[in-house]
């Protein structure tokens, strides 16, 4: 089941002039299943619709559907159709379907694939799925369809991750992201440079050979050269990591004040108007501490300190490490005030929080009750006025939360990293490029430079998926939801 | 929307020869969708999986797919293909999609329909909405692909409705009924009693044509021979109305004892093994007094007296109205008793409970703690031994349930009324049906006898839907989930 190093091997010197030494240490045993099972799985949610979808992949599946469906004889129908019968179990119809059928490899896995179109009733689902495990079918393990549609080549392995990413997004940004490098944008930039970096190992290779007659096929200006190029990519990829991370994950924004301020009006201001919206997006979660929203489609997580400790001073009082853990993490402070204080207090705040150097953003709650006075007293801050209770202002305090987090717009052609295993792998081959630049500087033989650049290789390639272990696969599939 | 009278009196008499006065008392105004709008929902659960599938149907469904789909040109392709590619809001690409075409009239509503297969995520199904929508299509009313399947002649009322049931079955019983009910297996029953009834009311309405002229066309024998005939049918199906909803709704089995008999240590040996097999299966609803489970793939509802009224003696005391009545409604009485009470008074409240004139069941629990004495004695009543903690003797009780219980196995071909509605309807067919036979019998006109069938041949439609208002329609298809 695991591509490694052996692949990679076969790829840049099929002659096979490496040592068996090296070989054997860098390829495992090879598990390719050469005659996989067929799977079985609900691909739609369970509880009850107006129709559900089973899924079955696998070189058996069109003989197990056939076995029974009544009604067109499947295995002489054409890929991409769909055929109207019954599923019978003995002499007991189970439900009147519809099947779709995808003939290999035209299909998501490659294999066989068949879709059945049942009503969405959980008795019937259940029956008709046991019935096709009795017929030799197996329960698909979680991602199993996605696994196989990676290890048949259909999709890359940060592609098949993206797959999990699209399903679990819940905004624009997480979205556009996800579609990105489901797309392929992120993997292709790193093919390229992939298979130049690749012709160059085959050359300093090849010096090996000639270790003896001291030649260089591999012109170290020009090695030098790509090698700078590609860790420029890289080292923006893992920049772009940051604002990847925030657009899958949300954007921190912790909000502080004093008690009775009104922060949870103000969250529930901010939410209200939001929910209305995204009201039929379900697993908007919402706990006292935390609460997700997206504002100009970006997800917020909104962190209200009031459910962390409620303190009269935010910076300076005992006991608020956890605050501050909070306020460190996040990219922006709303710093929270109402008209009862004084602006002296407020303003020592103000300098207070500046300590931490995460962005700050100070709105006036109750604006309707200022003063005159304190009106052009509190205006010296530079505040958003707001009033929560009334919802004036909520707009406008929208728009200047997303100007203070100033993410650039994505668009479809940008790529940005999300997950923090590739982020790893690409650090990691960020240093053992870093090594063959030293190398190439420094007075180091071709085998230490051929060593480092095949290093670099293989953690690109993990990111793809070239070079894979069996764990790494289990961790990733796993948590991918049954039937995908 | 709705068909009428009208239909009827066009069928039976095209020449027009009522009187406009009973044509329009019975006809209201017809109000048939001549051109309908393009409906679209989410037809697969909400919730996270795999999967989503949204159902367009309408004559713009192809239309307005296109307007947002990039790949193949959707306007030139089969029924029943499947096609992918991107769906673009604008230059976002929302997701990548499966779509498939089904052309009228060869489709569930006979109107062209589009489904769209997306990835499950709630942000990309609500995206893709929301665009249909833009893009001229409507967000469906419940039920409302299932009304448009039977105003289109897809399928008649009571087989509407069946679908309904299917998706809520959750036994093998209620799922075979609502199956034969789908597939048309009452409605055929009806048709055929329905035809030959309008025969002789097209005869007897020519008789009123000649009303000077004495004459009679329909030969009274005849008739009444096919009006008992008819009056048979009816009156069997009436009757299997109290089995077909004992299958779709459970059959209730009362558990009656005193307290500390382990009333609940049996209710929940019953469920423990029968949870094992059912676990998957949502919606098996658990509360203080009522059980749902399947044996031998009848549904069951247990109803635990304990839950009501603790009662030293179950049937005399006062105060157990209630227990009274659930064991009225029951189909079996289960008097669960122990070694500790007395065979005497056991055998009293045996006698009491008889006078209800429901079977009873009597189980003596902890039947491993009976003396020999005991078990001579007990043995007399003719009961279920089991000990409920232990599970010992329970597979043999749920033998027992089933063959008190005598519900004849349902085949495939077994016609069975399920639905109140129906049963109503068949009930005031048999009243018409009877005053056509006195009718017969008696010196009543042509006309009165004419006016009679109509009204059996009325009540008949009713069920199939040939006679329908509006109210009636909105009250069947409201109750539908969205996407059907």
């Amino acid at each position: 089941m695991s591509r490694s190093w052996c692949s990679l091997f076969n790829q840049i010197a099929p002659c096979g002039t490496f040592t068996s030494l090296l070989k054997s240490y860098l390829c495992p045993i090879v598990k390719i299943n050469t005659n996989p099972d067929t799977i079985v799985a609900l691909a739609t949610p369970s509880g009850t619709g107006a129709i559900g979808v089973i899924r079955l992949s696998g070189p058996q599946a069109i003989s197990i559907i056939s076995r029974v469906f009544k009604g067109k004889d499947l295995s002489k129908q054409a890929s991409h159709t769909i055929h109207f019968g019954t599923i019978r179990d003995g002499e007991i119809i189970l439900d009147e379907v519809l099947v779709s059928l995808f003939i290999a490899p035209k299909s998501y896995t490659k294999e066989n694939v068949v879709e059945i179109s049942t009503h969405g009733s959980a008795y019937i689902i259940e029956n008709i799925i046991r019935l096709l495990i009795r017929e030799g079918a197996r329960a698909a393990q979680p991602g199993e369809f996605t696994l196989r549609a990676f290890l048949n080549g259909g999709l890359d392995l940060s592609q098949a991750e993206a797959v999990a990413d699209l399903i679990a997004s819940n905004s624009s940004a997480s979205h556009q992201v996800a579609m990105q490098q489901m797309r392929g944008g992120f993997s292709n930039e790193l093919k390229a440079l992939r298979e130049q970096l690749i012709n160059f190992a085959s050359l300093i290779e090849l010096e090996l050979d000639f270790a003896e007659e001291d030649v260089e096929f591999a012109n170290r200006d020009q090695l030098k050269q790509l090698i700078l190029q590609i860790t420029r990519v890289i080292a923006r990829l893992i920049q772009s990591f940051e604002q990847g991370n925030v657009m899958k994950n949300g954007v921190p924004v912790v909000i502080a004040g004093k008690p009775n301020v009104g922060k949870s009006t103000l969250l529930n201001a901010l939410l209200n108007e939001e929910r209305a919206i995204v009201s039929d997006i379900a697993g908007t979660t919402r706990d006292t501490i935390e609460d997700e929203m997206t504002i100009g489609g970006v997800l917020f997580r909104f962190i209200d300190t009031a459910g962390i400790r409620e303190t009269e001073d935010v910076v300076e009082a005992q006991g608020v490490e956890r605050t501050h853990e909070k306020m460190r993490q996040a990219k922006l402070i709303i710093y929270l005030v109402d008209p009862l204080q004084s602006i002296g207090t407020i303003q020592e705040q103000i300098a207070s929080l500046g300590q931490l150097n995460i962005p700050q953003l100070t709105v006036v709650n109750k604006s309707d009750l200022l003063s005159p006075q304190q009106q052009h007293e509190f205006a010296a801050l530079n505040p958003s006025f707001i009033s929560a209770r009334n919802k004036e202002g909520i707009e406008e305090l929208k728009d200047e939360i997303l100007r203070r987090i100033n993410l650039h717009q994505i668009s479809n052609d940008d790529v940005l990293v999300t997950n923090i295993r590739h982020v790893e792998a690409l650090q990691h081959t960020l240093e053992a490029l870093e090594r063959v630049l030293y190398g190439i500087d420094n007075p180091v033989t071709s085998d230490f430079l051929s060593m480092d650049i095949k290093q670099a290789l293989y953690y690109l390639g993990e990111i793809t998926g070239t070079v894979t272990t069996d764990d790494l696969l289990e961790n990733i599939f796993s948590k991918f939801c049954i039937g995908k």
